[in-house]
């Protein structure tokens, strides 16, 4: 049975801030530079979901995309879109916002609701500006 | 002579929120909906300046791109970019943070410095998601 | 009160065929090319309408761009999407489905429902490959 | 000698439809949404070809890309290219016309014309709207 | 009957050189900065093409963009595709090889075939890098 | 500790030419058609470096992107923005300026840096134009 590889983009638009709360904002400056602006910034970000598993034969699917959509919405977008990453997101709670960490927390809240899908969770790419990309295999 | 447009695009990620402060944040999302939310949100904002002109028969150009370039980041870019707009931004100060408002703000900042290039500003275009944008041609 | 243009995206994907039913499909192949192919292709549509109007300044809005897709998505893309252009879509019946024709099919529909918001509609723009797109302007 | 991969882009326009024949219009419904819609839908698909080798040392190439983008015209795009999958396409004959399919269809097509080329099939990529995609690796 | 718009791209990739032959070097790269590197640098440049005319009632086009297309090849992109503008291009010879003088060359070399089709060349827009653009509408 | 993949974009404007000094012009036709032609051709080259590591639990970073982007722009940008690859960049010298070459050479220039920013270069890729691009992992 051929395995293919699926992706799904979905988009939100959310504020953020750099930072660890223990520094001052000029130590802060001189980690995250700019992305640690007090009064928060903010991106388009995208993100790209991929799966992976066997085509089924009989459907000619690895799995019906609108459910991975769907769930991408609900746990994800859902929570995050228009909102402040570091104030209003349950799952960011005590991580510093960066890319890097969005991507394994979203990892985290995706990798069962997708296995239960009965297909497997092979990356998590987040777009933050047209220059700069993370991807998380959960290795 | 001919007349030609030339147009720059530069970009900037800032936070900013939709809401008239004499509301309630019941009655703002009744207007705004989720841009409204308190904790702000934001986008990568791309900005495309056109100018209109003769071109140079001897130089060949309408103006030196590089000098438009360089009055937008001057007068915009460093103001706004990794800002909260509601915040921090002089130019924006009592006015509603929407996009339309945004683009009549920047008009204002630039027309004066781009005819004292010698050129005329024809329209600021500001593209807020990949699904809207909004133009401004001074009207 | 500034004038400003804003402009909505919507997308759906469609199928159709250039042919005019009083030809043989030599004669058709002749003039629309592969487009007249009898078993129908198919495009991914970009749709962008325009309109135009104040900037309302207690709102900062020339209208909510929530209600421009609202009306573009219950008018146009819940009878096109996923559909085929030249069976199943009531406003294109007896016309050839060319995007020039469909930009205008578009712009009739709409007019009416988009003035009813208090704004103007300006252009209906219709991108069909990343090599080819139309533009209606009402005249 | 170091090893590179090279990516050739190709486009068709297609018609399609997601469905089994010994189902009804209303049970492929339940399984395929709107991409069972009776009538055809169509997309622009974006074809991304991937093959790896050796950079020949005193060509400076893998190999010349220009073949490659030859076998994938004549072997794939002249077949697919405004037509309709479920009925044109010889090697989608008898298959569910789904994305995971065409990709697994495309890689048997091309995997040994490309060997001759001296060369190794990496991935078929296939974009079918700008938020999904479909990578096959010959798994 | 309606006036439509419609728009070709084509593309192109070039080298070229901004300066004044009767300038030292240090002189041209004054005026033009690093876009006068003597040994030349290169773009892909991306042609947009704009007709406006009648909708044809009985074909349903403004005409056939095929035909349109094959102009812009064969008057533009076989003279200027992979060639120096400065030195390869006829239409360019004795002028500074800047955007702004590419597109009024353009014009003049499309304005009487494009009528000769029954149609009216509206805009010639060239876009040079991701940054910036420049249009010429005849005036 | 979560190992994740960070990738940066930058641009460069470059003239070359596909050729071997040995032969004629040909030959070196007949081996690399229009991409030969003597007096240069040029793209809009974008570069993008993926950089792998773990993710620093203080930080939240793999690394500081702005270093990773500054090593990009000292060690690779500057040398070969708006020049000539093969007259003008020291690094490729004596060698075919082919994609895949280029690629190598920016692998081998980058890898002593970023594996002393304390992270490990994945992957060079070079896209040259809308339709082809290549990767190197170091293979």
């Amino acid at each position: 049975m051929p395995i293919s590889y699926i992706t799904r983009r979905e988009r939100f638009n959310a504020a953020h801030r750099l930072f660890r709360e223990e520094l001052s904002d000029e130590e802060n400056y001189n980690i995250y530079g700019k992305c640690s602006h007090p009064n928060w910034h903010g991106h388009n970000f995208e993100l790209f979901v991929t799966v992976k598993g066997d085509i089924d034969k009989k459907i000619g699917y690895v799995t019906n995309l609108t459910n991975i959509s769907k769930l991408i919405r609900e746990l994800i977008i859902d929570k995050i879109d228009h909102k402040n990453i570091n104030l209003d997101v349950d799952f960011m709670q005590g991580k510093i916002a960066s890319t890097e960490n969005l991507a394994v927390a979203f990892w985290e809240v995706l990798i069962q609701p997708i296995e239960d899908l009965g297909v497997k969770l092979h990356c998590v790419k987040i777009q933050e500006t047209e220059n700069n990309y993370v991807e998380y295999y959960g290795e």
